[in-house]
C-alpha cells in the first residue's frame, strides 16, 4: 500500500528503509546487530528527571529505571526484544522508560541471556529469577505488571505459565507489545503481510528461532507460549499493528487466553509496524498507544 | 465449569436454567418467543430522567431514548439482538438505556423487519433506511456510533459494510456485544463451548439462520459479514464473554478487520456469557462492560 492515512508513518518506512543492508551484502553477525540495537536506543530521549541504574537480581542483570513519577510500591518488570538473539536494557532504554513513566511504575529491565550462546530456556529462567526476586525484595504482585515487546512479550507470556508451574502468584497484568509467541512461524499472516512488514521477515524468524532453541522443541510453551494452557494467568492487554507478519500470533494469543476464562484485551492499530511504540519521537501513534497501554496498566496496578 | 471467580454469575445461570422449557415441552413459537424477550425488557428499569417515544424513520419504526446526560448532537443507531426472528426496542429497552447515557447520546432503536415473516437483507435494508435517515435528520456521522448485540452486532457490521457499497460516511465508532456475523455456524467454538454456554446452541441459531436467510446465501456478507471486505469501516470495539459458542464469531471479526487496517478493540471477560450486559440488575460486569464501552464511544464522539 503506498498511501496511508496516518501522517507520519511512511517517515518511519523511509528511516527503515535508509537502513537496510545492500542487495548481497553479508548478513549482519550478532555482534553487530546487537550493536545496531544498542545505538538505537542510545539515539532516543529518556523523559525529563527518569533515572536508571544497573543492579543484579538473583545473579541476573539488570537496569532498574525510575520515572520522575513513580509511586511508591509499583514496579513494571520488562522483558525486551530483539528474538532472543540480541536486545538489552540499552535498546530498550527510551521504550522502558516512557511505558514505565506512563504506568507511574519502577522498571526493572532483564538483561536476560540470548541465544544462539545461550539456548532456551535460558532467557525464560532468567526472567524467572528476576521475578523471584522482585518477590523477595518486597514488591506485592497486585502492584506488578510485566510486560515486553517481541520476543520479550512471548517471554512474558512464556513467564507468566513457568508462574502457574512454580506455584507462584501472577503480576496484576501482563501488557504485551507485538509479541513473537510462536517459534514454529506458523500463522497465515507470515504470507498475507509479507509485502506490507518492513521488519520481520519468516525466514529471518526461522534463523533466530533455531538459534535459540538449540535443543528445545519448538512447540514446548517454554519457547512459544500459544501451545501453553493460559487458564488462571493474569489479565493481558495485547498492542499490534495491522501490517505486521506478527499479527496472527497475537490473534492466536488472543484465542487462546480468551478461550481459557482470561481477561483479554486486544488492539489492532491501522497501519502501524513492529511496536512501533520504539518510534516514539516520530510517530504520535506510539505516544498514543504508550499513553492507552501507561493507562491499563495504572488502572491494573490500582485494583 | 461449577466454581466461579465471579461471585454474581452463578446467579444469573441458575435464573436462566430456571426458564427452560421442560425436557419434551413443545419448542415456542416465534410469537411467544419474542413475547418472552418483550417481558424480558420490561422488567428492567431505565436511568433515572430517562424518555422514550416512538417515531417513524423513513417508514421504518423505531423507538427514540434520550437519556438524562445526553448531548446535543451525539447519536446512537441501535440494532437489537434475537437471532433475526424476535427482538424489538421494548425488549433492549433497559439495555439500550444504560448504554446511551454511558455515551451521552441519544439512542435510535431500529424495530427493524424480523425473519420468517421478512426474510433477508430486510434487517439490513431497514438499518440503512435508518442510518440514511437519521443524516438526512442533521446527525454528523463522526458523532454518531453504530451499536448492537448478537444478531444485531452482526447487523452493525453489515451495516458498515452496506455503508461502503452506498458511498455513505462510516460513523465514528461501531459497538457490538457478542455478535453472531456468521450464520454458517462454522467456527470451533460452537463445540468447544457447547457445555459452557447457557443460552446459545448451534442447533438453535441453525434454525433461525435459515428462518431469516430465506434464499439469501449464508455466505453473503449481508448476512455473515465476516465473509465481507472490512476495509476502511469505522473503529469498533468488540465485547465477548469467555464462555460464549458465539466466542469464535468476535475472534474472527477482530481478525478480519484488523488485518484489513481497521482499528480493532477486542475485550473477552472472563466467564461471561452472550451479551452478559442485559444483566445491569445482577451483574457487576455487565455495569462495569457498559462503563468501558461508554468510554469508548465517548471518546469517539469526541474525535
Amino acid at each position: 500500500m503506498s498511501s496511508w492515512k496516518d501522517p507520519e508513518i511512511a517517515g518511519v518506512r523511509a528511516l527503515l528503509a535508509s537502513r537496510q543492508p545492500a542487495p548481497g551484502a553479508p548478513a549482519p553477525t550478532y555482534v553487530e546487530r546487537r550493536a545496531a540495537m544498542d545505538a538505537f536506543g542510545e539515539l532516543g530521549s529518556l523523559p525529563p528527571g527518569c533515572l536508571h541504574e544497573p543492579l543484579s537480581a538473583n545473579a541476573v542483570k539488570c537496569e532498574r529505571i525510575v520515572p520522575a513519577g513513580a509511586l511508591d510500591g509499583r514496579s513494571l518488570l520488562y522483558l525486551h526484544g530483539g528474538a532472543y538473539v540480541g536486545g538489552s536494557p540499552r535498546s530498550h532504554r527510551p521504550l522502558v522508560a516512557r511505558l514505565a513513566d506512563a504506568a507511574r511504575a519502577t522498571a526493572i529491565v532483564a538483561d536476560y541471556r540470548l541465544g544462539p550462546e545461550h539456548p532456551g530456556p535460558a532467557a525464560l529462567d532468567d526472567a524467572l529469577a528476576v521475578y523471584r526476586w522482585m518477590l523477595d525484595e518486597g514488591a506485592e504482585p497486585e502492584r506488578l505488571v510485566v510486560a515486553g515487546d517481541s520476543a520479550g512479550g512471548g517471554l512474558t507470556l512464556a513467564l507468566a505459565l513457568a508462574l502457574k508451574h512454580e506455584a507462584l502468584p501472577q503480576p496484576a497484568g501482563l501488557f504485551v507489545i507485538s509479541p513473537w509467541a510462536d517459534l514454529t512461524q506458523s500463522h497465515e499472516t507470515y504470507r498475507s503481510k509479507a509485502g506490507d512488514d518492513p521488519m520481520i521477515a519468516k525466514d529471518r524468524l526461522d534463523e533466530s528461532a533455531a538459534a535459540y532453541l538449540g535443543g528445545l522443541d519448538p512447540r514446548d510453551w517454554r519457547a512459544s507460549p500459544v501451545f501453553g494452557d493460559f487458564a488462571g494467568v493474569a489479565p493481558m492487554l495485547i498492542q499490534v499493528g495491522s501490517e505486521e507478519a506478527l499479527l496472527g500470533d497475537s490473534l492466536m494469543v488472543a484465542e487462546r487466553a480468551g478461550h481459557a476464562r482470561v481477561e483479554v484485551r486486544l488492539e489492532v492499530w491501522p497501519e502501524m509496524i513492529h511496536v512501533w511504540h520504539a518510534f516514539g519521537g516520530q510517530l504520535n501513534a506510539a505516544r498514543r498507544a504508550i499513553a492507552v497501554a501507561g493507562g491499563w496498566m495504572d488502572e491494573k496496578l490500582c485494583g
